[in-house]
């Protein structure tokens, strides 16, 4: 397993740098310090490599149980916002993730985004702390999709840094067409909640 | 002019097919039915043609004057979206400016979305349309990156096609935030404004 994660940390820094195209598994082996034997053991080719990346970035593990469901939704976007600068496997899933040349071959990580926040909205909704209006799936994929336009927009605008911060701002103008005003009042959108989140998840059992 | 609107249009077209770095200047100028002499009169190297394409991608002509100010920022993102997936130009433009080895190179047409809808959302303000926390910088990237990730997110997922009616949906959810109530009650989002607001710009003399 420690091979693996090596090959997928190595595999994500060659992507960012050259992208997807311009990546070798020559190189990849390289930065790994491995041999071509060891790579071709875990990942047949390059698509898998891509593949392997991309499935790193569903990562559920941020999102610990929170007695408001909306919390949640905010919570795997601010730890995700706080991680993406710091985990070179998911800043590349999110280059790859627009890459029309891998997206023939591979299959991103959205659909699944989507899934998980379409099951916790659904609880939400349940919990009467959404809106009347509010659509479980249509909500989740607008969260998810507008997520990742600031992280991209971010990175290539002169003076965007600070994911977390953007983020929250993001949220700020989302949740007030999402959530009912007494939950709305309660949610912590603030940046240093990602950073609190993460560790927290690190933590767990 | 005829002749670099064709070239733009063939590097689009190849651009979007191949990736930028899986394309070639001989592929965009069979495309074009052009000779290498007339490809390097306009553009003297892919990289211009790159540049070519994302300087196209910020569009003015669809924003005609409104009684309210932030039913241009509606007008704007609406007509993009009609007509994003009918251009090759624009979509290709969206593709190059999230590609880490383009942008490298050349400028994207973000600074400048963000500074056309800075420019309004600060007219919007002074007439008393948006509500009294918003930053109209701040507001016009938010607008502007999640414009951006919803068009991105919806090219990559099976069942995502009909790019003005999510764009609408964004709106939705971002001007309940931003506008106050009386204005927002009067703003049109529903899908078929982008093409009225296309197709009105196109009269335009």
């Amino acid at each position: 397993m420690r091979t693996r994660r090596r090959l997928l940390d190595a595999a994500a820094s060659t992507f960012l740098e050259h992208g997807y195209e311009g990546a070798s598994i020559g190189e990849i082996t390289h930065r790994a310090g491995l041999t071509r034997g060891a790579v071709y053991f875990h990942f047949a080719s390059k698509e898998e490599l891509a593949q392997g990346v991309l499935d790193e970035a569903v990562t559920t593990e941020g999102v610990r149980p929170q007695i408001l469901k909306l919390q949640e939704v905010v919570d795997a976007a601010m730890a995700l916002a706080y991680r993406l600068p710091r985990e070179p496997v998911l800043a590349a899933a999110l280059r790859l993730a627009v890459d029309n040349g891998v997206r023939r071959s591979v299959r991103t990580a959205w659909p699944e985004w989507i899934e998980l926040l379409t099951g916790i909205l659904e609880d939400a909704k349940c919990r009467g702390e959404t809106l009347p209006h509010v659509d479980a799936g249509r909500t989740a994929r607008l969260v998810m999709s507008s997520w990742t336009g600031v992280a991209l927009v971010l990175d290539g605008v002169p003076d965007g840094n600070d994911l977390e911060h953007h983020i929250g701002t993001l949220l700020d103008h989302l949740l007030p067409s999402i959530a009912v005003p007494a939950v709305l009042a309660r949610l912590d959108t603030e940046a240093g909640r990602g950073a609190r989140v993460a560790a927290a998840a690190q933590e767990a059992p």
